[in-house]
């Protein structure tokens, strides 16, 4: 089979392998398409060599079908159609014991510190398969862990029906809150530098706001009556925006980080101080995030058709990346069994 | 009756005025104690020229007995023990609407936004005044109110009985945070640099850690058997100490922004995304936290007669200033009656 590995120096390989047959506890996925996200790119960038094992066949955003089962599992059946929640907990440091195995202090990130989705035959434990029902395509289905980080990154700020939240950043994560917000009730607006985007999130019929053309503080007050928004989401990464964020919250609002920032950023304690405001930093997703992005998936609550631009072969993974990082892209996804058969 | 105001260009004038009688809905206190805080010596030293309306008698932490009873208030008599919880809020803004008006978006701060306590005979809202039970000796009354803000910062962590908690900075507040988390049922370490305080803060029964000299981090490790604490609280206002607060917390742990951070401060973001951990802005009180923290100082929690490391006349409120200022005290108190009939 072929798979695309990381292979450093911004490299990716695409090379042959034997498949393995799955262990006790694992099934084997024949996997249909791989989405591509900003972490990967962090990964192909050389930012994760400290962590990340080479060659890394890496991608953790997925969707496939059982194609062989391991001894000891149950409940599942060859043909099954899955995606992967791709975490793997010691269930014995003080955060799983504490409840929190998700962000365990050891945590295994599937596709990241141990070998991922870009290959046609992919072996997982069995405990991390999600069922997707029927009425899901394959394409749509790959679309289930970024959107699962919007619900997680939703349910963290505890935003209510009726509240008003303000996106920072509109690429693909910005979006999918900014839905999953809106599913949940919440009345959103997001704010972008690429006019592209603008147009693209404001068809979708969210109000965004370019700040360098409008005082993004005087209109959220203006949208709020005075108020302020009562959950920011900060979604952009960039230093400028955390700063202004805590300026966009009402008293005792939220501002949940779920960008990577690699270097400390500067914040307005004063601000949070004098408002009272809440930070919330925010990673991955709990099982109930997964099985709550399948439904917002199954339901058409997700846009799926208008956020996948482009859908490529897994030969071609690496100019996926690049149309990713030029910013023409919401979400790519790699076809993992186009030319396969070719390349056996 | 004689008055300290700060008169501006770091000035404290002691001035003659008549006092007035209690308008409608007022009552005339005579007060007894009064303490200096930071925020005093922020005013003192012109930071918040910007705010405040000179001449300022200024002070809010302050103990005294009823001496005149206005229009229209019932419950209380003349002669009662009371300490005030300086704010008036307006009543109407968002916040206020919302259940928050402690933090009214016009909050006037009674001793900063309008007149204080630095007087013989003080006129207050019938509805700042909160009862003193008869075993609290005027001088300990005095420190209600820094004990209150105490109480809501421990009370705003949602630190539970059972935990671990660290209080960076051992001023006057972060040994109120300390009694008052230890009163709740948590265990405590002081870091703190000053090594007189370190001792004084010992000798309440606190672990306690010089940053200088011991690697916090692995000290927290160890004392949480790897899980870092509960709850930290950023008492200090110094940006080192902002930077390093995040790596003391547990995963889901929390970082309380108690001190004032006049300039933004850089935050591990990384960190904070990381263990999910959680920032929370807290400022002033809630009329439940003034209540516990009478009780905690009738019934002996707070350390009154340690903290209170000198009582000067209001003559002398301007070197009491200059001991503060200069870490040679807790908590000073001015005796606003003593000198009184001199002056009058």
């Amino acid at each position: 089979m072929l798979t695309a590995a990381y292979t450093g120096d911004s490299t990716i390989t695409i090379a042959r392998a034997e498949p393995a047959p799955p262990r006790p506890g694992e099934v084997q996925l024949r996997v249909a398409y791989v989405g591509l996200c900003g972490t990967d790119l962090h990964i192909l960038h050389g930012n994760m060599d400290a962590r990340v094992e080479k060659p890394l066949v890496f991608g953790h955003e997925m969707s496939g079908t059982i194609a062989a089962i391991g001894d000891g599992v149950d409940g599942w059946s060859v043909g099954d159609a899955v995606t992967v929640m791709p975490l793997a907990w010691d269930g014995t440091c003080p955060a799983c014991l504490a409840g929190n195995s998700h962000i365990c202090q050891n945590l295994d990130f599937i596709g990241i510190d141990s070998p991922g989705a870009l290959q046609a035959l992919w072996n997982v434990p069995a405990s991390t398969l999600v069922a997707l029902p029927a009425q899901i395509a394959l394409d749509a289905a790959a679309l289930v862990e970024p959107v699962a980080v919007a619900v997680h990154d939703v349910r963290r700020s505890e935003l209510v029906a009726g509240e008003k939240a303000v996106v920072i950043g509109g690429g693909p994560i910005g979006v999918l809150i900014a839905t999953v917000a809106r599913a949940f009730g919440a009345e959103v607006a997001v704010i972008e530098l690429d006019p592209r985007r603008r147009a693209q999130i404001a068809s979708l019929g969210f109000d965004t706001l370019d700040p360098r053309e409008v005082d993004q503080v005087a209109w959220v007050e203006a949208w709020t009556g005075g108020a302020g928004a009562d959950v920011v989401f900060e979604v952009s990464g960039a230093a400028a925006a955390v700063l202004g964020a805590t300026a966009l919250a009402k008293v005792r609002g939220t501002l949940v980080v779920v960008a990577i920032h690699p270097t400390p950023r500067e914040i307005d304690l004063q601000r949070v101080f004098w408002r009272e405001l809440r930070i919330l930093g925010a990673r991955v997703y709990q099982r109930t995030d997964f099985e709550r992005a399948v439904e917002l998936i199954a339901d058409g609550t997700i846009p799926s058709e208008l956020l996948i631009t482009a859908i490529v072969p897994l030969a071609e993974t690496r100019a996926a990346f690049d149309e990713l990082e030029a910013g023409r892209a919401m979400k790519v996804l790699v076809d993992v069994q186009a030319g396969q058969e070719a390349g056996a």
